[in-house]
């Protein structure tokens, strides 16, 4: 190096050293569970993760997001894994790091309300297989629905993070999500989140927002941001949140970011240099996380989103990235694959009519599902029961007002009443109820823990304990592999030849039985 | 809609109405330019294009970029198009717009310096075929190569525009861009350009030049911002270039942007939405426009850039996107594909030595190519004749001084003398001489715009002239055919059979040796 630029170099260093203390924004890396939900179904195996595990563990991280609704569901489901198994492993390969979760609130991790014992049952254990933060969150942001998780998890002293769910209406406004912060404070919550589950959350909105309850309720409330990438637009947001204070956002390793993922954690690491803020997370780490992650990620291909690029017209149907392509399927199924761009625009128009609730799980299935069926039947001309149910309250209560007349249609399509209390007061005690259904499975081996996977999901659990014994399945593909398969899908008969083949021959009339094989 | 959700509404916009003008950000659309440069080798025909100009005209951009010099080789190359043709065609269909190109400053669209009269020439040339706004760069920001480019487009009467090539070194600072800066307006520049052909572009960065510029010369200096979208901050960089004033950035419309490219037009709108800041954009004409190209780029896809996430590593080299896979495919050639992350560690020290120039055509290739040659044949054991012409002051003045020994180096293979004056100073004029060798080739037209194809492409221009008659080439192809022609090339045997096969067939019992051919 030259005299000339050495300095150069050590006149800037010096001005650096001069400069304020940084402040650090803390990184919940996604890697391990939403970045996989939202790019390749869920679908990733965990012998596919535990490489990267000590360096995630290493990299500095203020938490490490790995478990959820969709993660144990898909375990259970699709990859013959115990969730359980996967949350204990997790917790031995990543001793230094807060593992991190995504809860339903009343729902855990199902689709249903449950009574008070089963949430408490429910934190209880996860928290002994080693969950350390648990993001709670209610599909309408319904405070009273998160209550009873927020208190158990506070009572086995772990760490409780209420959510707001973002969405934009009529009736959102900046002043709502700080009233909801306070509500979610006064629960005894350690920190909150401002969750934007389908890249909704402009840079101006992510500022005033972030500003405004902490101007409200403190500086020292802890709030995390959580963005998805789908609209190109949230890596601003997320500047513009820690402009305001924000404590903690989320990112995904790049290998496994974006489309409708995340931004990348190493672009949010590249976009602070500079400013008055730093991650502190350690480059070369991150390095090896990506090129683990990029091995991986071919193998998903067949499961990959079929949306790559940014994709900005989801600001007017709000619906999340990963639903778009349910609706298409299932729009597919009635054979109306080109009615999509209806729905999305029926989308709006049926979430006015529920109320404004935000689309997140479980309420973008129940909003989607039913444009789907006004899209094509006609505008309420049937109701699914859970369309029902959410018009009637038994999901909580929305921010707006419900269409008096849908609301009547409910009624008398269930003959269930309209309800205002917390949806979960009417439920009678039901944990023995599930033990006794649960251990009397084949294979179920008579843990809480077993319970509690049948009582989220009693579609596949009895099936799931059956097969348990058969260990994990891997439904990544070899590249070669998926390609040898498309190549025989698509020219049928162009496969290796596997054996002689017999054709029935007629000659100048005469039938004849030949064989023939490669010379 | 409910009369609660009808005044709230009212309210927010009469509180909209309150509130200050916005101002207007300008945006350059890419989309027919430097967006499929960087995504697809330039490889985009004119007919590919011409349908959506309508729309490009009527959406309130400030301007519209539409030629350069890899779209002018591009188009004599391998899509025997006439770029004059081109650019006539976009004037004519675009009458509402401002035509931009991207010019290299003495080296026009080519690979050397021109004489003076030739740049008086293309630039002459170029106006009356329709260009109005010239963004005029020099690859080692040496302002006395784009000083005759900038004064033959204030003679001409149209928007002259001087770029300051970005680029990080321990010589780089913000003051240095600053007096890089001034020396521009000085020349009587329209306009200024921050140009980040690699997407190093920091948010804090862009903040700091942009504002330190204006702060200097003046509000009224009008600053144009260019980013690509690699390392997936730099839209975070747009943000606070317009925060800090930024009168102009460029992205491209979504379905062709990201990867190598740039930032989404359509993110670019979101994200100002709440803001001060608005580009006033027509919303349905943006979605027309992405629909075009998302139905344009699947023909391209052989084309389509390898880097298609975002990619962080090149903070350290500094390569641009598309060169990455230049290199690859020279180290490949060597059969040294496996040593691309060592030529990428040699980029710095090659850079450190030549001076710190910035990486853009040409000093990207010159760089590139010199590090892969140290990587293989050990350090300057061999000189390419471009970095010898680099190191000996032939492409103008770099930054830093360019180490000594490599200069004795370069005199001692070239036979040349290190030089400090501007280059084009030492050209004899040549304009009569490039007539006569022009119009003397086969299928040249006789008119100045041939003679500057010519000029600037003398290798290629010959088979072109010849085959123009013949009309353009679109080498996009129907996505259906790339399949077919992929499955033939994956799996031989099963295209169409050009021979004789040989069976052992066994019939009734008896084996027969058989052969096959079509009859």
């Amino acid at each position: 190096m030259t005299a000339q630029v050495e300095q150069v170099q050590a006149d800037n260093e010096s001005a650096g050293a001069a400069s304020p203390a940084k402040r650090e924004v803390g990184v919940t890396e996604l890697a391990l569970r939403d970045a996989h939900q939202s790019l390749m179904a869920t679908r990733m195996a965990l012998e596919d993760m535990v490489d990267a595990c000590a360096d995630i563990d290493a990299a500095g991280y203020w938490s490490v997001e790995c478990w959820g609704g969709a993660t144990y569901d898909s375990c259970i489901r699709f990859l013959n894994e115990d969730p359980w198994v996967r949350l204990r492993t997790f917790r031995e390969l990543m001793p230094n790091s807060k593992l991190q979760m995504l809860l339903r609130g009343q729902n855990l991790l199902g689709y249903r309300h449950y009574e008070d014992t089963v949430v408490n049952k429910f934190v209880e254990k996860s928290a002994e297989n080693g969950m350390d933060v648990y993001r709670t969150f209610d599909a309408v942001n319904d405070v009273r629905n998160v209550r009873e998780a927020i208190k158990a998890v506070r009572r086995v002293g772990k760490h409780a993070q209420g959510t707001i769910c973002y969405t934009e209406s009529p009736l959102h406004t900046v002043q709502g999500y700080v009233d909801m912060a306070h509500e979610l404070m006064e629960l005894g919550c350690d920190s909150l989140c401002l969750k934007d589950m389908a890249a909704l959350l402009r840079p101006q909105p992510a500022y005033d927002i972030v500003k405004a309850i902490k101007d409200s309720l403190g500086q020292d409330v802890r709030i995390h941001v959580h963005c998805h990438a789908t609209t190109g637009v949230t890596l601003v947001s997320l500047m513009k949140a820690i402009e305001a204070g924000a404590d903690v956002v989320d990112t995904a390793i790049s290998s496994i970011s974006m489309g409708p993922g995340h931004n990348p954690t190493e672009s949010l690491v590249e976009m602070l240099h500079g400013t008055p803020y730093t991650t502190n997370l350690d480059d070369a780490r991150l390095l090896k996380i990506k090129d683990h992650f990029a091995g991986i990620r071919p193998k998903y291909t067949e499961f990959m989103s079929a949306i790559t690029g940014v994709e900005t017209e989801i600001f007017k149907s709000q619906i999340p990235g990963g639903m778009i392509s349910n609706m298409e399927s299932q729009l597919r199924q009635q054979g109306a694959g080109d009615r999509l761009r209806e729905v999305l625009e029926e989308v709006p128009r049926v979430r006015e009519v529920a109320g404004f609730p935000p689309l997140v799980t479980p309420s973008s299935q129940i909003v989607g599902t039913q444009a789907v069926f006004n899209t094509l039947m006609g505008p309420y001309k049937v109701l699914t029961a859970e369309f029902a149910d959410l018009m009637l309250g038994y999901y909580g209560a929305t921010i707006g007002p419900r269409d008096a007349e849908i609301i009547a249609a409910a009624q008398a399509q269930t003959k269930k009443e309209p309800i205002d209390v917390r949806p979960a007061d009417l439920l009678e005690p039901e944990w023995q109820k599930l033990c006794d259904e649960a251990n009397a499975l084949e294979g179920s081996d008579g843990t809480d823990e077993d319970v509690l996977t049948y009582a989220m999901f009693p579609g596949v659990a009895p099936k799931f304990f059956l097969e348990r014994p058969e260990g994990p399945k891997n439904v990544g593909k070899d590249p070669a592999e998926v390609a040898a398969e498309k190549l025989a899908a698509s020219a049928p008969g162009t496969g290796p030849v596997k054996g002689p083949i017999n054709y029935s021959v007629t000659l100048d009339g005469r039938a004849h039985s030949v064989t023939v094989e490669r010379a």
